[in-house]
């Protein structure tokens, strides 16, 4: 039997989990990433090196990896002082390789051939682009570390839109693995930092909307302050089909699992709270709610980044077996 | 029947000629390097990260390398701007390696199988010590960057002796591949910074003069101002005795042709001259003699790096075929 093609869409924390929890199956996987990040390490060598931002790349290859630890842990390794303060090595060694090859595609084949990747990691772009949201109240932010805003910066008004600047073309091979996929995963992550640019890559929404695979949402866990500040399940929804009409997302997936008390303090700090669940069960959507919850209560600030991280990520291994149990259903 | 052991004594350039040279043949080759650069990116990553430096190590691998031209290119790619200003691709990967495994010996293993490398590279020491030097009259210099002068650097006095501080242990490695060896090669390379470092590192010395295996010094094209200013083949000879005591070199082999008149005066400007061959051939090394210039004169101001390269290097192929040759007769 033909393995399943899973194409997992987003970036970051949230593609991580999912794809290194459904690596362990029997299926096809592609990560389309969002090519958007300006802050950080990935910021500061798309500015100096004029390359495209490596981060989101980079977390996906390692979720995908199947070589040996020492490797894995290698491109993780984040330096806490001098000039590389900040960098994680895996985001060198693709900025490098874009620079001497002129390709980050090329780049991302001989990483991924030395990490010994299960699947595919797609850049959804491979021209470079600035995330732009324009608030309900006639704000414009630009660049998507000013709107993946720290926890002392005043509330602001909700996002009303979202767009790139300039307009860029999406990535062939992120429009075929769209189009030829069995499922697709939309999310976890981020909504307007990791999700929605991809949505809002020109092409992107409408190869979603005619693929024949089933689409999935999978809602965050939390909120996050600044982007979807108080949101419920619905809002988050609401926003995405901006974007990608009605009709189009088939199965939601949400977390059902109650944070424990100790950590539902820590993100009261910077006012997050757990993504409240006003699905109705007679919804357009069909919806599966499971324990999602992997919960890394600890001092987790890491060395040398200068991104506050969160404590709670999903599970990969309660994701993925929830996924395929969805999949195996539809 | 058993192919020969070379083992190469020195670092930078000169090892790498040597290294890239014989790989081509079938013989079994081990590099010891120096591991007392603090200067350049090296010296950075040293301070920085507190590793062992890794430029030597970088070349020695890349020139034992097997992989591809793409990878081989990556670890020496050098960047021109931003915070990574200077620092090659290699030194990075190298140091990372070190502190994430806790030894450079790993870091040398585990680059070495990416690159597929031939042979051995081995630090001859692991410990961290500073090279000093004491002039004739008696001026104390710490610090191989400031001993490796720059050209509007005033004349200064000859140097007296070299040492370490504080004295390493060599490593069991080095002394390994120095008992074991059926030809040594010691240089080429620059007198003071690159191959002397190696040979007053404790017990070193002693292994070489007690080795069975031939030791073949290999003399420098050009004179290296600030260290071997006007230095004949005679003084070179001289000073390496200093260490090696009489009777540890059997064999010498010198370049006789002849720098063209424009790489000459591009060489005036900086002091250098070609080193004058005022050896007796009835002396008690046996000399041979060749042509073994590869000459670079072009713009070679290597974008993003500090140090001044030569442009008169031994050419790999000459140097090794001679080498070749005299192993043959030896």
């Amino acid at each position: 039997m033909k393995k399943k093609q899973i194409t997992v869409i987003g970036g970051g924390t949230g593609s991580f989990a999912a794809l290194l929890g459904l690596k362990k199956y029997p299926v096809y996987l592609r990560a389309i990433v969002t090519m958007m990040d300006d802050g950080g390490s990935s910021g500061r060598l798309r500015d100096e090196l004029g390359v495209l931002p490596p981060g989101d790349i980079r977390q996906c290859i390692i979720a995908l990896a199947k070589s040996t630890i020492l490797l894995r842990d290698l491109f993780s390794y984040r330096y806490s002082i001098g000039d590389l303060k900040g960098h994680t090595f895996g985001n060198i060694f693709l900025s490098t390789l874009e620079k001497q090859t002129g390709s980050i595609k090329k780049a991302i084949k001989v990483v991924g051939k030395i990490l010994n990747i299960k699947g595919e990691v797609i850049p959804v772009t491979y021209d470079k682009a600035t995330l732009c949201v324009e608030l309900l109240n006639g704000t414009i932010i630009r660049g998507e570390h000013h709107i993946d805003v720290s926890d002392d910066t005043e509330e602001r008004d909700r996002i009303n839109k979202a767009y790139l600047d300039p307009k860029p073309n999406p990535s062939e091979d992120a429009l075929n693995a769209i189009q030829t996929a069995d499922y697709i995963l939309i999310g976890p992550g981020d909504l307007y930092t990791s999700v929605i640019p991809n949505l809002i890559v020109p092409k992107i929404a409408n190869a979603l909307k005619t693929s024949k695979a089933k689409k999935i949402y999978v809602l965050n866990i939390m909120t996050k302050f600044g982007q979807t500040t108080n949101y419920t399940a619905k809002d988050h929804i609401k926003d995405l089909e901006k974007y990608l009409g009605k009709g189009t997302i088939d199965l939601i997936l949400m977390n059902n699992q109650k944070p424990s008390p100790e950590t539902l303090l820590w993100y009261e700090k910077f006012k997050e709270i757990p993504v409240v669940d006003d699905l109705n069960d007679n919804s357009e959507y069909k919806v599966y709610r499971a324990k999602l919850i992997k919960d890394l209560l600890l001092n987790n600030k890491i060395e040398g980044d200068e991104l506050r991280r969160s404590i709670i990520r999903h599970d990969p291994n309660k994701l993925a077996s929830k996924i395929m149990s969805i999949i195996n259903e539809n």
